[in-house]
């Protein structure tokens, strides 16, 4: 591979000849072969970089300490980033200074010498046009730049991702619960037959876990929404013109289209971040809410001949090469296995919270690395869920019928008729004896064929509807 | 001891001849030998219980299904257990079926034989004046009582213990940082020395971290508020009158002065407990602060000697016999393994959460007592952290002083006078010969001790105030 | 409540007049009014310093530095706590200093006041018999002696309550799987049906997890049966006569009946708690494979019209007093409660271990809390679980039978002698009318009924038993 | 892009026309969109399968059931496979069905397509010489092949990247242990100045932890070997020829030159992923460990000037632009981070391993993702952390002996010659008028100069070294 030679205060270092960034990406390329093919710093992190990075030069020319020119060409360079044009130039991992140090300088780097070339140098050339730290990340600190973009991206996760995803579940249960609200169906608690309910309500309780679920996701979007810059190396703001810190949120929020404010509290910002633990917190209760629904379509859809049967999946590959009609529920398989992953994410996340020090939280690429997988994790599962599942559900109404007529529980109506110790009786011989409750009531004499069938009606027993 | 025969349809059970409660008590007792006497079922959910039996109670009276008589003796026996005057007859642990059906039945029969007795009656009487299932359990299920115990506990405890512990705590650090407002010291990033801010503006950041988890504990309170009452076996509220869910949710209201409503969902209510996985989401947040704040605290308060020793701490126990001014800081200590214990209950309560089937979720004691002791922890704990360490905090100026004087980060506002480079290495050979940048500017002829004083004013770079 | 007057080195406290502690313990008492009534030190550590205290007072004995008359007194009243009969004198909570001096101070207060009481004074008295410091620690400090006590603790629970507990059913499901070993059931793949096994290879599955996380545990035990006594203040054995980290391990083993040693390095022993975090990994390890089993059983059981009902377990309290035969598997949920409990404890454990910082871990009491919570949860609940729900596990052979008869499976034996195609059309066919397999093979006209029978034989595909 | 088309049972397909594999892996990535950039099914177990995958056709080849030329064709591929020459053609993610079919599957393919390649054919060819199921996958099920893989690549990984990775750390601190034993510093329990040890104990704690870390990953190796293979479809071997089980982990073994064995129960080896549980049990104790080290020496090392800085480690890159001399301790922080993604992946796995049901368990790819991720990252950080930053420690002697001089607590050592209660009073005096001990005992007269500085002799209270 050809090299340049290119330099920071420690010395020379060589860099791939064409990378458009310079000594200290590569230092920590170097200095960090930890997991390089599989833990880049997420693309997202780099995006929320260039969003910042644009703010940065806007703010600063509005404050008269950047040069329009120079403002202008870092928005340009940005722009290149938020395009996907500039991938490849973005070579470090999460496993790196835990302030994402070297991660803020590679974008500078990136920015700067990317910059040069626009404006038509070479980079090769010694002085440039556009230095990496005195203009790029001018008022700015590795410090407060960082969690910006942490806040940045797990924002815009949420919101085009996430939620988007868990809303497209959600509405297409809330179809389902419609649709099948008068299917009367056998319940079970302990997981053992209970009085009837209707697949509707049963879905219901879904839609109703989903619409908390997401509840508390957009509970946790104004902590998020407050952002860090402005803080700089310790929260003071040091180096900053005035109106700084409000002004770049300004323009974040008008580059991104989102929300965002200057956080009110700077000191937390760099050293703390529990709005990532908060907003983490909300992802694993939609896990959770997850991990439920996935398993209960799971087992709803067993069989088909030796399970519970009640609902049909659909039949997405070939099961196996043996046994026809064998549908793997291979979407709940994938959807609770996210819901693991994010449930252990969440420990890594509240482990890097706990352990910041002093001004800085030196977790940073971590959480925001974990953060970022649960949250599309999250919202990718609901989506492959929701088309190659859930749209697909049916109820199998002969087993549904069969099974609740088979339950023991409807008994439970004719206490009104003939007392509980009479019910009782017609239920334990019914169960002993292997026999519907209807063939145990007549054989005991206690109610005739018309009213058994009068008083025992399923759909009178699951309320309205 | 003494015993006396108590009945179920399962047959004879000897009961200790005083106790209230009957044979599915003792059933319990004798069926789950499981850390008996460390786990007991938190007293926090007795005591939900009697709201809420004494509620339905008033309900059904309402609903005209009940006596009005047997409605007051309910509600007598319930003032009872709110008095703690029946403390000893709730003998079962957590580990017992999980959806608290036998807390569920303890309550009924303690509630029905203590009635019986204050009637006039005796507990060897065959016949009682109130039954537990017909009387004291009317209108209910075990599967929508304990959620809803688990929800009036919950809230209760987040409401008197753990946001006024939280509050107390957040105030006192509020009035630290506004009283060491311009304390101005060293600020400290990756553990390293780094530019200055003041002890009131490190510690406005704790305070910030506090008022957020505050506010996402709060955000959790409206889950919380919603009571499974009146969905009976399976969330269809089966043998219930007619707006009995509404009506029993608003006894309980006035009851407990608190501001619960019945679910929309009741499916939700029973199936799931994402409620109590997402306010212990919050709980979790705070314990990530917690750590952060008892963990900073304890480390600006090491030494005497050999530490960093910034702040003073109180002294709330002999030190070492031998080591006189041994002030361990044991309030952080207490306070860091709350935050420990409350990150792994989260994972308990996770794992509980997503793991219910169907229309029921059997993992329902395991997590109230997971919540109720994170809750309780952080309330109490950070009453004691308020009242025996934070309280006494001080800052010690001696050190605070020294440590700014010898900073080398001060030199950064040289740059706008003699340039970055001259800067640079005045700190650079400053660092080597291990003097002050004071000596090191002047031995280089760079600025005048006049000019240095007046120029290096640490008060000035850590911002508005 | 009366009271009396002690002292220590920071003045007078006012101790209940009966208590054989004195002031520090009462310091203590007061300073952490945290969950007082639920989170006692656990009484497994209490007796574990009776047994090291008395090691040490022999080993010191022996070392000439501690009169015979003393030594002789410590263990008198070592005796009497390993007894059970001053376990009203530990009051101490978990939620303490991090390094459990509070409770090695209650431990020598209690010697030491109790020793002269039992020499024939009185706890007024001013002059004691035996210090608690100069005599009861000496050779000590609490830095050495509460990991001392955690191993010891860890020791004997794991040994007398949670091998036995594992043991006990992992026998009885060993006598199931070799009891059902030749009854043929249908597998389940993704929740789906797969091709048969039998009941009896099933259960081997998890008698092999025990067996195999009962050797996990004994390889955790290596590191457990080390020491920490003889290390002190910061693991350099300040203040020890030569010889004496060795000789008290000796004198532990000695009491106890159990292979300690004198840990090789101190350093680590007090620094951190690695064998405990190790070794709760194992009891995690367990704990998943009890989640697993318990969960099996729980499905295997359900029904008992709409489950899957191929076992029956036993019917240990009344069902619903609605629903006779509801066999609720109550057994199955305390014990996966206990496994999401421990799987909780276990993050505590880690956070709390990875948490030590310079000579001394402060997370200690937290950690043994937990472990020893875990160990004796899953010990007691695999003998619940064992008594009332394995014992009785009893094949349901006609749902087994019939779950059999209909799979469709069982084409796969056809392939030989029909080919793979002719077979798949026999169960597409056989899936989509609902029809048996011998059915559809007759009436396509591939198979003779004859040959069926002879050809299918479910037996003959679930290999060597 | 180019297509061809591939059926499989469901149907035509379309996929890149030059991919070798075939329609159910294009299925699969047409149904699992999700994070497809970042997911991939670690390349690990694609080379896992290329092992066993050749093993089973070699074992196939003994049995008589494969032709000589078709096993050496499989062979071919797989060693291709092997040296990453086809590593372009496993584009499935890990959030695929949880048996891992669809990767299993995905191997099966591009063996039959790139062998028939390989023998002269074409892709678009009808009728190939290897067919997928038939040849390559024959005596095998996805069922038993995943959890194969899952052991080799754990194995391998543990073996090649993570022992080593932590033996090298190990080494080097033990170095270090040996070259610092007489450095004789200040200790510090509670973050509190304590009695003294010697660098070198101080850094053998931390070797004693990874030497018991060390041997804790090999006390887990042995259930890792054990190999599900045998096992098929549910653990009873089905369609295997006799002796298959045993043949073809010997294969295994030969090829891998690791001592793998044929597992002793199938039924756990499908079921159950206990081994991947138990094993990343000692990962997760290694990261504990690693945290408490790494933090040590974050905090050892810090300052420069306001920090207890009694270690120097490397300065790797710039620090600020700011703050010359400014070290931040980052390969500290990259392995922190990777100690807290560890704990995460641990309750991930736990979730997974606890969640299987009847035969098989279907978190495989979830598990064994980051089963595989824990320890890469530990390896891969150990031996950056190793050559970054552990090699270069130096004791920073200045700062050491003045910590040492300033302590308190050496007046322990006066204790023999002038008591306690004097002894105390010297240091309680030096810490109130912030002198040294000597000042202070000569000021009170209580020893000479001479008698001082004979007395107190900081390495007499090391202990042996």
């Amino acid at each position: 591979m050809d090299f340049r030679i290119e330099k920071d205060t420690m010395g020379e270092v060589k860099v791939p000849a064409n990378a458009y960034y310079g000594a200290q990406t590569q230092r920590s390329v170097e200095n960090f072969k930890i997991a390089q093919d599989i833990n880049r710093m997420p693309k997202e992190i780099v995006k929320a970089f260039a969003y910042l990075k644009k703010a940065a030069a806007l703010t600063n020319q509005d404050a008269g300490i950047l040069p329009a020119e120079k403002a202008a060409l870092i928005g340009k360079v940005c722009d290149e980033i938020l395009e996907g044009k500039l991938d490849d130039q973005f070579p470090l991992v999460v496993w790196q200074t835990g302030s994402g140090t070297q991660s803020n300088m590679n974008v500078n780097e990136v920015i700067a010498y990317r910059g040069h070339v626009l404006n038509g140098g070479s980079l090769t050339d010694k002085e440039k046009f556009l230095a990496p730290n005195d203009d790029v990340n001018k008022s700015q600190s590795s410090n407060d730049t960082f969690p910006t973009a942490m806040h940045i991206a797990a924002y815009k996760m949420l919101l085009e991702t996430t939620i988007p995803g868990i809303k497209k579940l959600r509405d297409t249960l809330d179809a389902k619960a419609k649709a099948y609200m008068h299917v009367v169906k056998i319940g079970r608690t302990h997981f053992m037959d209970a009085t009837p309910l209707t697949l509707g309500q049963e879905i219901s309780g879904y839609v109703s876990q989903l619409d908390h679920g997401l509840r508390a996701i957009n509970n946790t979007l104004a902590h998020l929404s407050e952002l860090a810059l402005g803080g700089t190396a310790v929260g003071t703001g040091i180096n900053t013109p005035k109106g700084y810190a409000v002004n770049v949120a300004k323009h974040i929020a008008t580059l991104t289209g989102l929300p965002f404010v200057t956080a009110e509290n700077k000191f937390e910002s760099l050293a703390a971040h529990d709005a990532i633990v908060e907003a983490h917190g909300a992802l694993k209760t939609v896990a959770v809410s997850l991990m439920k629904i996935a398993n209960d379509i799971r087992m709803l859809s067993s069989g088909p001949r030796a399970g519970i049967g009640e609902i049909h999946i659909p039949d997405n590959e070939p099961g196996s090469s043996i046994m026809p009609g064998k549908v793997n529920p291979t979407q709940c398989e994938a959807l609770t296995m996210i819901a693991a992953q994010v449930l252990g994410n969440d420990v890594a996340i509240n482990i890097g919270g706990a352990t910041g020090h002093f001004e800085l939280n030196v977790f940073k690429p971590m959480m925001i690395y974990n953060f970022l997988h649960s949250a599309r994790l999250i919202g990718e599962g609901c989506v492959s869920f929701n088309d190659k599942c859930a749209e697909g559900i049916e109820p199998i109404e002969a087993n549904i019928k069969k099974h609740v007529e088979n339950s023991l529980m409807l008994v439970t109506a004719l206490n009104p008729y003939i007392g509980y110790y009479k019910a009782a009786e017609i239920a334990q011989k019914a169960h002993k004896e292997g026999t519907t409750l209807k063939e145990m009531a007549l054989k005991l004499g206690y109610v005739t064929s018309e009213d058994f069938d009068k008083w025992i009606d399923p759909l009178s027993m699951v309320g309205e509807l």
